[in-house]
């Protein structure tokens, strides 16, 4: 496993563990985490910290993110495929794709690199969420 | 003066003299407001308040956006424009996109619905923050 892709998975659990929504992110630069983070709807009642948000949140204010990968438990939806686009992060590195995801491309149509590892767990990890709390989930990619 | 967006860049203006980018948001449903906001990056050390961020995140759970209308000073970055379009925001409501923006297209080709004031107010009012603080600005857009 991918250890940078172990920890978005072990802050996606985290989140789950909370009552939360299982996605989880990292954000990587030279082989060093920069920072991490998982969805906090739930927690903070908050429905901009998509993983990959709170990751970003979590990063503070970084001069440049050209030298960066960001890393997610699952495929971004069009916030966060928008917030990887407006801040000029180069390669995102997706668990799955399979449960949810429409934006790949509108990432590589604006030079963005989607590596895809189409990692069972992670599927796993959303379809037993998906099942067991289908409005939290629909509340949160707004098909409510 | 549209009395939402006059609220928005209130909110802008308030920004600037807390040291901020002066940009502004208002999220109305009805004809009245759920939530307004203003541009963080430099109040909370935070880049991902954008004033439409900082608007939506201020307006917490929604169970649905498709009856609302976000109003913003400037036209969006990607990262909002993304957002609007997940959220399914059906209609945006624009200061100006003179200064900046470059979403028009991939909103209106997601079925946002983009009207653009072209306030003057408002393009004079980043004007004189860009030639204030064009590095701030430029970290802001990502462009440092």
């Amino acid at each position: 496993m991918d250890k940078f892709m172990q920890v978005a998975i072990d802050e996606a659990r985290l989140g789950r563990s909370q009552g939360g929504i299982p996605i989880g992110s990292v954000l990587m630069r030279n082989g060093e985490i920069v920072a991490q983070g998982h969805n906090k709807r739930v927690q903070e009642l908050n429905p901009i910290l998509h993983g990959e948000m709170d990751c970003l949140n979590n990063a503070g204010r970084q001069r440049t993110y050209r030298d960066t990968v960001l890393y997610t438990t699952l495929m971004p939806c069009y916030m966060c495929a928008g917030t990887i686009v407006q801040f000029k992060i180069p390669k995102v590195v997706v668990g799955e794709a399979r449960t949810f995801g429409e934006s790949r491309e509108f990432l590589e149509s604006h030079g963005v690199e989607v590596e895809i590892l189409d990692l069972q767990e992670c599927v796993d990890m959303m379809n037993e969420f998906i099942t067991a709390e289908p409005t939290l989930w629909n509340e949160d990619i707004m098909e409510l």
